[in-house]
């Protein structure tokens, strides 16, 4: 059923919070976990989706030792966790070169240089340098058929040399069901391998080789020529993902539990409590996300049917065609957003269905 | 010029940050407040635009004493800066019943109600209650036409009855213009004055008129049947209001100031450490905004030829057609957000270009 009344009454909550599902998390890590292992690669899991202490235990109760962040805020905030190999998978920022020497002294820290400069100064100050290659998706990183510009980055990194070479193709976003992914996936194999051997030339040693995105990890069963993966959303996954064909509805593991405060036009018209500051304004073809229905214990299907049309600061409006919903002013709903990451950014933390706090990086 | 490196050094300025340029926040409200003198109407700006402690006492010097919020976590963190007067202009959401009790039995807390079950709960927490009137915009309250629904709206709430009624004209947010939102402002009045007469004619008594949004509070001198103005976004406008016509370039009061953390493809396409957790994923048909100048002691132009074409978790990519920017990893430049709400929800505090930093409400 669409209210989640019993729900929001036994967990307290009076304004938007992110429902996370544990058993879908765990399963969803262990599914993750055990498909790296057979393919005999590291998962390294991105923390960014999450920025949660507490689902980074069920990571590393699930086996995984590294972590991936995308700032060194959050890599402090893991490190004070227990995690000593971090990689902080964003171009190395010189102006941060204060913060990252604290930080590489007490443990394994990786950072990304696509330039030779750059990767000379994340190098001096003690973190281990991964070399960021472009593989399409056109945003960060040497491109990987640009061999002189390769070779210049690897040679500037001082001995022992790069860590390794690296890209986010994240271009897999916008492909749409499995073969448009495995396509991708296909893509950066060989963009990757061409860019390894160019570097492993100029070195006069193999590098190790790290992809990075969800889709692609999600969807490929075979990874050769690759020595680790960084999938991030895959804890949670998202309508986004859903929508491509990536994940199954069961999948779905984040969600943000809000009040109704409104009922408008005969019902047509709900406004929940839950705006750009809870939700992000991501959105897709159909708006900024869609109800969820309830079926205690758990989520249940899926509303398309009832989409969040817009989105202000703190409200948004969902269009009921056929205003059937009979919902009130004080129940509450389950919405599936758009993007689980900002979502998650947004509304620190969360809690379980069984009322669970999880811990915050406490970024926010 | 765009690299704002001395700027950044000055304040330290390691990872994104909002800054504020203290006189034009200062000029904007006191212009804000002269408008409101002179028309005879109280000036009740909105809060949720800052979420600043120190912005807020800068409007009180300009003569303010009491604010709009858009949460009771906001009327709770300005409460404690000795504010005693605030109304949290969305839909009262039921399930915060015991938070506004608190509230309420400490300082004249305002809320707003457009169901006559919800209005009564208010009511009944000891809120003062404003009717939420829609003059249009299609999202929350009563439309301004519907007597019967008003009369039954006016008349739940117990003695003394409600506040006012209240409205935001959201739509005036689509103008381009100031003839089309002086056309928004003639709807709004007409209707509030329509609504008026139904209210009181329901009491037997005139009640107060309040409207609030940004465009036609800046762009209208006159306000004939209002009480009370409420907009929010004035005090930093950002590039949305600057391309809609409702402010100028000198009045943009809000940047964020990032780091250059790449540059590619001959300086065509640049990289900053800005993304959608610091400026939110809101866009205009330019991108997710643009780079500002930076004049010593000032912000310079406005660079819509260097706009962000595309904005993902930490990052935007700088489109610069002719790469003469000369920018390297390391520099710092200012953006304009399209929509500074958000960014400044994104970041809180911020920093005046002296190096003062503004005291957050605490809520991120």
């Amino acid at each position: 059923m669409l209210a989640a009344n019993a729900l929001a009454d036994r967990l307290g909550v009076t304004t938007p919070v992110l429902l996370v599902i544990e058993e879908r998390v765990r399963a969803n890590i262990a599914r993750m976990a055990a498909k790296a292992a057979a393919a005999g690669v590291r998962l390294r899991p991105h923390a960014k989706t999450h920025q949660s202490l507490t689902v980074a235990r069920w990571c590393r109760e699930a086996g995984v030792d590294s972590l991936t962040v995308s700032s060194l805020g959050m890599a402090a905030a893991f490190a004070a966790d227990g995690w000593n190999d971090i990689t902080v998978a964003v171009p190395f920022s010189p102006r941060e070169a204060g913060a990252v020497r604290e930080l590489a002294g007490r443990m394994r820290l990786g950072l990304l240089a696509d330039h030779p400069a750059v990767a000379a100064a994340a190098a001096d100050c003690g973190a281990r340098v991964w070399l960021k290659i472009d593989v399409g998706y056109g945003r960060a990183g040497v491109r990987w058929d640009d061999a002189p510009a390769l070779t210049a980055l690897a040679l500037a990194v001082p001995s022992p040399g790069p860590a390794g070479i690296l890209t986010h193709a994240g271009q897999s976003y916008a492909a749409r069901g499995r073969a448009e992914v495995l396509a991708v996936h296909a893509a950066q194999s060989a963009r990757m391998a061409a860019a390894h051997d160019t570097v492993a030339a100029a070195l006069g040693r193999p590098v190790f080789v790290s992809i990075g995105d969800t889709p692609t990890c999600r969807t490929a069963d075979a990874f050769p020529g690759i020595d680790e993966l960084r999938p991030g959303n895959f804890v949670y996954y998202d309508r986004m993902q859903f929508a491509a064909g990536i994940c199954g509805e069961s999948e779905l593991a984040a969600f943000v539990l809000c009040p109704v405060v409104g009922v408008h036009d005969g019902g047509r018209r709900l406004v929940l409590h839950a705006g750009a500051v809870h939700l992000s304004k991501e959105r897709d073809g159909a708006g900024y996300g869609c109800l969820v229905e309830w079926d205690d214990p758990a989520p249940g299907r899926l509303r398309p049917d009832l989409p969040l049309v817009s989105l202000s600061q703190e409200l948004a409006v969902v269009a009921d065609g056929d205003g059937g919903t009979c919902l009130r002013p004080g129940d509450a709903v389950l919405v599936a957003p758009v993007h689980s990451c900002l979502a998650a950014d947004l509304l620190p933390g969360g809690v379980t269905s069984t009322g669970r706090r999880l811990a915050s990086a406490g970024l926010r």
